[in-house]
């Protein structure tokens, strides 16, 4: 099968675009239109947010389609909401792949190693039956919506990534957090470890790099990119072209432009000298655009910033490779 | 609102058990009565799963109540049967509550403080209803299956773990991952940091300590014990004994014990100098005991293997308290 990092590759040179548009719904971001027809069904209720959020989800995946890398679902928005939200969430998967899009589910799990292979079962298939029972042939269940990347939290080490691993060219990767891009990502991640004879060794995220490259090293694809990528926020640029220096072959997830704060040079920081390797988030300036675009449709105006996304990364892009700065 | 901690140390007293029952089922691991009936009802479909569980963790909550502090639902084992295994987490947070078990949902949720907030949602409630939309008047939806207290990473930081501590005295608590027990946590927990002019500033895990008793410091309940504990693994007891001097309020969950390698007086070596502090998790042995015990019947048999753990770390309570090793 077709190792993830490459079919995501593709993605980005079929559409232009290394954007990632982020499926984070919230009650009070979406369209009046959206709200009203929810409340009138369903009332203030559960269902009635699961109504409204499938709904937009389905516009915005229609207004975003052919112009994105690749949608993230970020599943705390959808856990929030119990039974009813698995299911927009699961029928957010389905759609996305109708429509020809990669799928990065946005749930940082991690466990031990015979616990983070039931959350692999649930990002990528494989989950055993009750057939499974000694002395029965147990097949596996079918998986309804089956994501193309996940991300992980590396904190538990290598045993507790192993089960993500599990099949080599699955079609399937991950996106390890190793700086992310909150305001108190460095409490623990900017700490300094010590070296060797006053020779630093570089910081917790630099370590968690360096895992990263060794998890990723047996998954190159013919892109030359790994199916074990690294999440690594624009809001630390300085921090990035370093990352990149340990992750030569990673595609690293960036969070963090726009709303908080990371400019397209920022998000564009950790780019491989080829000008590859980095793909792009963005939630809420996509997903609330009709907030500023009031004459414009709500998933009008969706498509219209994730073109205005789509140019301010290109001509940043653009000036990165003209100026002088990279090979 | 009675703090967490204490409710725990109030559930600890009222049983005379520090045990916390994982609620991990796994279709191999279930009797085979268990399994016969949820397959002849439903074919080998995620549907005869749910049953199975469900049932299983029905007896496994009638087996243990009364003799345990606490069970602990592992998220992953539910979620890798998607809607169907979220029903069935749902339900059986329910039925211990009815039974007047304190629950520790095992997650280890993490992200930006922004989308943490709908993890602790999930878990303690508030989630917004569709009428959180501007210019309506929202109120929260109710939580069908709240939980007394969830597992977390803080790799993050601490604007991600903030929303977890949302409202003090809650009557909610997190267990904040500190050194885990499988065999690759030292891959980042054990590295050294760098510290002042030879000094050393102790390990990942420890700064993660200290983190811990920042975060839990202003939470503390009558028990003396906080809001904020820390997942800490059987299986390193002298790193137990230095992370307690670092988290002297700190509630330590424990798993490792039994299947993983760790012994009783292992599992306390975290215990408090006043003997409190420390709750113990055990899973499988419980769990799968009827594999051991063929003649009782699978629920007597998790009775008894609880009743054994129960007696083995009250032993080693003793010995460690009478052999001056405490004061």
């Amino acid at each position: 099968m077709t190792h993830a990092a490459d079919s995501l590759q593709e993605s980005i040179e079929r559409t232009g675009s290394i954007a990632v548009v982020g499926l984070d719904p919230r009650p009070n971001l979406l369209p009046p239109a959206v709200v009203r027809a929810a409340l009138a069904v369903h009332g203030d209720t559960a269902e009635a947010v699961g109504h409204a959020f499938l709904a937009f989800n389905h516009g915005i995946l229609s207004a975003v389609v052919g112009r994105c890398a690749a949608v993230k679902p970020q599943l705390a928005c959808y856990e929030a909401y119990g039974l009813i939200g698995w299911s927009v969430y699961q029928e957010t998967v389905a759609a996305a792949h109708r429509l020809g899009i990669p799928v990065i589910a946005d749930g940082k799990r991690n466990d031990i190693g015979s616990t983070a292979e039931h959350y692999a079962q649930a990002f990528f298939g494989g989950t055993p039956g009750q057939s499974a029972a000694p002395g029965l042939n147990g097949t596996p269940l079918d998986n309804p919506s089956p994501v193309d990347w996940a991300t992980v939290n590396g904190y538990l080490g290598s045993d507790g990534i192993a089960p993500f691993l599990g099949q080599a060219s699955a079609g399937t990767g991950i996106f390890v957090l190793v700086k992310t891009s909150n305001a108190s990502s460095g409490d623990l991640q900017d700490r300094e470890l010590a070296g060797d004879a006053g020779s630093g060794h570089g910081t917790v995220a630099e370590a968690m790099a360096r895992l990263v490259a060794l998890w990723g090293a047996t998954r190159i694809g013919s892109s030359g990119l790994s199916d074990v990528g690294a999440v690594v926020g624009a809001t630390y640029p300085s921090q990035a072209k370093r990352l990149r220096e340990l992750m030569p072959q990673a595609i690293f997830l960036v969070p963090g432009y726009g709303a908080q704060g990371g400019s397209a040079a920022d998000a564009l920081a950790g780019l491989r000298p080829d000008g590859t390797g980095v793909v792009v988030n963005n939630s809420r300036a996509i997903l609330a655009a009709w907030q500023k675009s009031p004459a414009l449709a709500w998933t009008d105006a969706a498509r219209a910033a994730l073109e205005a996304m789509n140019a301010d990364l290109a001509q940043a892009r653009t000036a990165l490779f003209s100026g002088g700065g990279r090979a």
